[in-house]
């Protein structure tokens, strides 16, 4: 946790001491009253936190906030609905990594039970978008949906967004020698099984072109985290 | 785990019903006699194993081995010894990325303690890279070497190695920009709290440039594994 995140509700009132924040300010970072830390509110202002006094069953904190970091980059990750362990790795390390959006699809060959996880139910996909936030040291979130048609997410994108799928069987050469147009870039990754054929064809018919990542089997997190890097790199941010 | 791996010796005697891979076989790919599966030989061919005969304690299995796969990619990591639970990470997924070698290096702002963690004690790091080939449909292990100091692992390296390390202060630029050589790459990464200014000098002295990945604090293996993308990308192989 480089940067600890709150909502404004939470700023207005104490933090509970059994609060996930309030145990690493305490016993991580050993902050005693007086002491600052870096603070930010979620999809606002990074700032800097006082701890103003330590009672026993609650912190009260002050914040001064300063400017508002810089806008996500404009990449959009459509994945099939992994097992939930796999969604939990993505949404951290891809909020980390600073796209703008993740749709988890359901899929021709995925497993349909996956949408119904306690992760989507519960709520607690939101903290895994937190700790990649915090991570990165930024307060912006990803839009995420969960549980839609693939189709669904295609019809959410912009006219001249660039539409690349990862398939190891229908590519036409390494995804970084695909050609990026000004505007966002929307990556697919198909399920565990991979893309059914329905689906090939409804990915082609809505504009998008289908790069690999070599030979070698990658995990889903793997596959998504260097998919990122080579579009950040082909923007000139890495 | 896509392909199955065993070293020479176990093929040649029969495999206890509680190893993990007679597990997969029985659980996961609920495999019964004469039916096959993906094999390899560490270091050697893939090929196709057979389930002979299922004991109560036991499988016999037979072996048919094929060809080798090719090298691995010329891509040296040198990490500055992480929280085992990282270096776990980091051992799995660069094997699966392909990498040749790992040198996990002692540093002057990393946590000694680490190197004295079971994870290197007890050889646990080997079952790790096994998974990662496994993974990757691959035979083939990285060089591993832990607990040595960053200048051993340089003087390792071969004098046509592009020598690129990570460092968000004295980066010229995003890691992609900087040039290769034709022969092997060698990335460096520094530990948690970063590299100290001796083992810049060091470096720099050492040939080693200076690239980033952005301006967001990523966590030390989504960093690896988006490094390691971005070599194989401006190789053409990704």
């Amino acid at each position: 946790m480089n940067l600890i995140l709150f909502t404004a509700a939470e700023t207005a009132q104490p933090l509970p001491c059994t609060d996930r924040r309030a145990i690493h300010l305490l016993q991580v970072l050993r902050r005693r009253e007086g002491d600052t830390f870096d603070a930010g509110l979620i999809n606002g202002p990074r700032g800097k936190g006082t701890v103003v006094a330590i009672c026993p069953e609650s912190l009260t904190l002050s914040f001064v906030w300063a400017t508002e970091p810089p806008p996500l980059d404009p990449i959009i990750l459509i994945v099939g609905l992994p097992r939930p362990q796999t969604a939990r790795d993505i949404l951290r390390d891809a909020t980390s990594l600073g796209v703008a959006a993740i749709h988890f699809v359901v899929t021709d060959k995925g497993e349909r039970n996956y949408a119904n996880s306690t992760l989507w139910a519960s709520g607690e996909w939101q903290r895994h978008l937190i700790a990649g936030a915090e991570q990165a040291f930024d307060t912006r979130l990803p839009e995420i949906a969960h549980g839609s048609l693939l189709i669904e997410a295609i019809t959410t994108l912009t006219p001249d967004a660039t539409r690349l799928a990862l398939d190891n069987y229908d590519a036409s050469g390494p995804l970084s020698s695909q050609s990026l147009s000004a505007g966002a870039i929307a990556l697919a990754f198909g399920p565990e099984r991979g893309w059914s054929n329905a689906e090939r064809a409804t990915l082609r018919g809505t504009g998008f072109s289908f790069g690999h990542l070599g030979p070698r089997v990658l995990r889903l997190e793997i596959a998504v985290t260097a998919a990122v890097a080579l579009m950040k790199a082909k923007r000139g941010l890495m």
